[in-house]
């Protein structure tokens, strides 16, 4: 056992699949009506193949139970937050990827009743109704406890940039809920190249797909329409903040000629969405250089620990981040305070606005009661729970609030 | 005028277009027989826009003289390092293409012989015809004194891993000239959804679509079947640094699981070949923060610059690159001793082996004179040269070798 760190590792892209969802996906390969490359590549080799990786892989993800904490035991992981693996219900028909990802839910936040020390869960919805999917973001948050929503990318081909979708985000900012963005392999309009090379799945494909996927939300003016969605996206943001500058550069000139139809002029530069509105984990990235890049592009509370379970299970590398050259406050911050706040892992507390009126607040911008005394100045959201169920919201400077006694 | 800072700019990636290309372009363009959606979004946005930066952008490809050295002056550049733009002559037909490669060459060959100070240049070849490439390899090198080879990426959908194209990487590593792997716009069955989104060109679609390129040259072996190969890459690598440890831990799962056919075991580590056989440029990544990373993770001999004119033709990016926080000898090499070795822009020396035979010779390591004293039991590769036609090579331990005076 190694000896306590100081803070709680709390894993944020760990992924699990029902056994009625593996069964499907079973028959969908064996009777040939999944008319997706990416899927016949992708889920073909992990149920099929008999190598050791993707038969335990398999084992594991089906897994929400002993076998799950005792990984994470081995791992030191005290937290996992556990959403649905790709393609989820994506890959299915609406009315049977709606149903699914019900079913999906509710095994996800029993699971989670029944470890609330251990499990944390993301709902996963259907895109392809997107009206059921808003319901089930709520459903997700209020009634299931969840703490954020998963979306493994593309829907046979389709993006969360096409407005038909965007009651999603309308739901996931209503309810101050993040959007986990994750990997899919490339729709079949994209993935030629990749798949003839064997470049379609985590070594490359996942990551460029999912890079633009964010890319074609921030460029459609997502962010815009809704300045207080919240997107988590893994593998250190899918390369894009190695592009900041290349993205800021070529969107203004693109912009600027008029080029496309589909890249209006949008609010801010690129760089700054992904530094307001994003945050990035470090699944299958656990590599010093890559990391502390991005803290330092990004901004050190923008990336958070992320392990891949069960697709990366390999405790060496959460000692590789333990190792992270920045100090304790950071660390801690890094595994443990970054994530509570992105997923409202902590419970409500109460706070006051002066005047003295008793509220139970939540912010919606990066806090932590380590960073008391906010600058008097700052602006900060108060969000008012009334009976757990109604929500309002308001604005105020940080001079104008303060905390209960013993905060 | 800025004063002179103690090295040569050597801009490294940047373009020219003889006006008969663009004058087939154009004909493509109207005749609609250009079945690329990459290309007509491409070269249908350059030749065809009335903005601004694409006029002067077009304005300035097809200049040769006293334009492109004002700019050069007025920007601070003392040599370019020109190559045909892409798709070059990659999307013509195989007799058309090879053609237009001659001439090409011969025109940027003249240029060059006319401003020996200021231009040297890459030879642009049709792997259409793969053994049509090799020889103009050899002709670029040995009659057109050109110092390198440009390949605008994939040629109608094939990619330089397929075995056909291998001639190319077997002249390029005879002559000792390196081959410059610049972007294109992705093939038919890639661009979909970037396209889509406008998203297809030099913001995100070239990157992607270049990366995947030179991974695909390298998980298919061809350094192991060239190991002396060298490749230089823009944009500081289309990102695959930042991908570095992902890359060999997904690549070693996948060999290991025998996922692919495409994908068989290589003799190294897919990010040994690019600490090894790549060079990365600076084109369109001015930005320090991306920079030293790439120099972090590649080594700082790995990165040079390059501007990418006319495209990003932004004489404050230079002015950027020359604040890098690194020393003086630092920003020589990064500014011009790197571009000076890869492209062996500088005459060969005399050097001599003991036992006192005379002989001209180029390493193909990295070399540098103020690297002396090498370690005695550094490996070394004597190329001789013999009446400036055959070559021939020889290993030895630089202990046995000796500098001429003066050196």
């Amino acid at each position: 056992m190694r000896p306590e760190p100081g803070y709680l590792r709390i894993a944020t892209e760990e992924a699990f699949a029902p056994a009625e969802l593996v069964a499907l996906w079973r028959s969908m390969l064996a009777d040939g009506p999944a008319d997706d490359p990416g899927f016949i590549s992708l889920q073909g080799f992990y149920l099929r193949s008999q190598a050791e990786r993707p038969a335990a892989v398999l084992a594991r993800l089906t897994d929400l139970g002993d076998r799950r904490i005792a990984d994470m035991d081995a791992a030191g992981i005290d937290r996992q937050v556990i959403s649905l693996t790709a393609p989820g219900v994506q890959i299915l028909d609406r009315d049977r990827a709606v149903a699914m990802a019900t079913l999906a839910n509710d095994q996800l936040a029993e699971a989670c009743r029944k470890h609330p020390d251990r499990f944390s869960g993301l709902t996963a919805v259907a895109p392809q109704d997107p009206a059921a999917a808003a319901t089930e973001v709520e459903r997700g948050a209020r009634e299931l406890g969840l703490a954020g929503v998963i979306i493994n990318s593309h829907t046979q081909g389709e993006y969360l940039d096409n407005p038909r979708c965007w009651p999603i985000f309308e739901a996931a900012q209503a309810l101050d809920t993040p959007i986990y963005l994750h990997p899919n392999t490339p729709p079949r309009t994209m993935i030629g190249p990749l798949l003839e090379a064997g470049l379609d799945g985590a070594i490359y494909g996942f990551a460029i797909e999912t890079g633009m996927h964010l890319l074609r939300i921030i460029t459609a003016g997502v962010f815009d329409r809704f300045p207080r969605l919240r997107i988590v996206v893994g593998h250190l943001g899918e390369a894009l903040p190695f592009w900041l500058y290349r993205l800021d550069y070529m969107h203004a000139a693109t912009v600027k000629a008029g080029r496309y139809e589909a890249m209006k002029p949008i609010d801010r530069k690129p760089s700054e969405y992904l530094r307001s509105n994003v945050w990035v984990t470090t699944s299958g990235m656990p590599w010093a250089p890559a990391i502390m890049f991005c803290r330092d592009v990004l901004g050190p509370d923008r990336v958070m620990y992320a392990m891949d379970y069960p697709y990366q299970y390999v405790p060496a590398e959460v000692a590789m981040q333990d190792e992270l050259p920045i100090d304790a406050a950071a660390k801690k911050a890094f595994f443990q305070d970054i994530a509570e706040e992105v997923f409202r892992l902590l419970p409500d507390r109460p706070c006051y606005l002066t005047g003295g009126v008793p509220w139970l607040w939540k912010d919606s911008m990066v806090f932590r009661p380590q960073a008391w005394p906010l600058a008097r100045s700052a602006s900060v959201q108060v969000i008012v729970r009334q009976s757990g169920a109604s929500t309002s919201r308001a604005t105020g400077l940080a001079s104008s609030i303060r905390l209960p006694p013993g905060s």
